[in-house]
């Protein structure tokens, strides 16, 4: 089933073949989930392209030629770049389009959570609690493909989907449009409730084994834990996000 | 993976193989996930076998003799039993002791929940908001496997599970000590916040797309909804339980 599933991500309809047609693809504003290229490739156009990943944030991955020959036979010049399921917005233009709609901020941003029905699943949530933005790092997090997708009921559709290079940068922009960043973690800071969702926020959660990064937690606004039942205490992360965003929804409605 | 899985499943230790194995390993008070009994076999035993399956509640299926050889290469006598990951507890033992215990029963139904992972995640969320027991029929919800013992992340050992031959039969159990059942459905009888989950009672959640069925719901005593955000609702069943509970922890910590 996964087997199967990892196939059908690689059907052509998906996969954007040469270095010309990578580069337009790029141009034309697709989003591009990562690009693929021959390990030591050079000469025209791979500086270009190397420099449109940085820009846009699209993973690169150095690969052998057996690696492309495996996925095409037509002439991939060394580089095939996958087409994004999703198309992805810019964390600015996300922001006024929720501001500019009249709605106060409520984003979900994923620190290192690879498991893709964990985001799908933290996705449709997040949908059901209003939330209007979900932000992911373009590295370390698990991708958003079909089984994404399918966990997420149509989800990933319905929320607008940040791509960013820096989840730091990221806290730094959303500081700047006045929208606060809220940590979820085990036993840190306050108890759940005593966080103030009506205001501006974006709630993040971390990989399941390790939490939130130290560096991005330092960041944030506040620290904040689901108080539980004693003895056995840790919520799956996908759960964990259900609760935290349903306290924002209930507090946004009172 | 979920091949390798399922054959880990099938692996010898957890076989019980032939007619005289089988009846010992069940008088014996062992659990079993289900009796494999080949198409038209009779002859000594086989009745016994019929009868103990009825009255464990152990779910039995004819399969060819092939099946059988498939997975062992003993003289299985068309006898084949699969011992339970998890041992089951009797209901009512399962009420005595957590009455005996002074706790106020919390407790969590599966009516056709067949995902696994939703099944472990469900198990986790229970443990981690102290309810104490688990109840599923012994037919038409998702085997506690290992792969549900993986997503419950340990919980399912830590919770005692009560297999059923009826969830109805249960509920009217469960109301005779007292014991509310409460049905979380869709957009039916109270908003979930109206609820009173400090009474001893059991939330019964239904699968994800026919949710809880219609007679268990009319046998139930409350019938309730988690109110969303407009436009887009329906939680994972995973993550609504995880709500739900959570709900139940709280008033109950206040």
């Amino acid at each position: 089933m996964e087997g199967s599933s990892e196939k059908r991500r690689f059907t052509k309809s998906s996969l954007i073949i040469g270095r010309q047609p990578v580069i337009e693809a790029i141009e034309s504003g697709r989003s591009i989930d990562k690009i693929l290229l021959q390990t030591n490739v050079s000469g025209e156009n791979i500086g270009r392209i190397r420099q449109l990943a940085r820009e846009r944030h699209i993973p690169l991955q150095a690969v052998p030629a057996e690696k492309l020959f495996s996925l095409t036979r037509s002439n991939h010049q060394g580089c095939i770049a996958f087409a994004a399921l999703l198309q992805y917005v810019d964390l600015q233009q996300a922001i006024d389009h929720v501001v500019g709609n009249g709605q106060t901020p409520l984003f979900l941003m994923l620190d290192g959570v690879t498991d893709v029905r964990n985001i799908g699943g933290m996705a449709r949530t997040a949908v059901c609690c209003g939330a209007q933005v979900l932000i992911v790092p373009d590295k370390g997090v698990g991708a958003l493909n079909e089984e994404a997708l399918k966990a997420s009921a149509g989800a990933l559709e319905k929320i607008q989907v940040c791509r960013v290079g820096s989840l730091l940068k990221a806290i730094e922009d959303l500081r700047l449009n006045g929208i606060r960043a809220y940590v979820s973690g085990i036993k840190e800071g306050k108890e759940m409730e005593e966080i103030d969702f009506t205001e501006p926020c974006c709630l993040i959660m971390g990989s399941e084994g390790r939490g939130v990064q130290p560096y991005i937690s330092k960041a944030s606004d506040e620290r904040f834990f689901i108080p539980m039942s004693g003895g056995f205490d840790s919520f799956n992360v996908s759960v964990a996000a259900g609760i935290i965003l349903y306290e924002a929804l209930k507090q946004r409605r009172q």
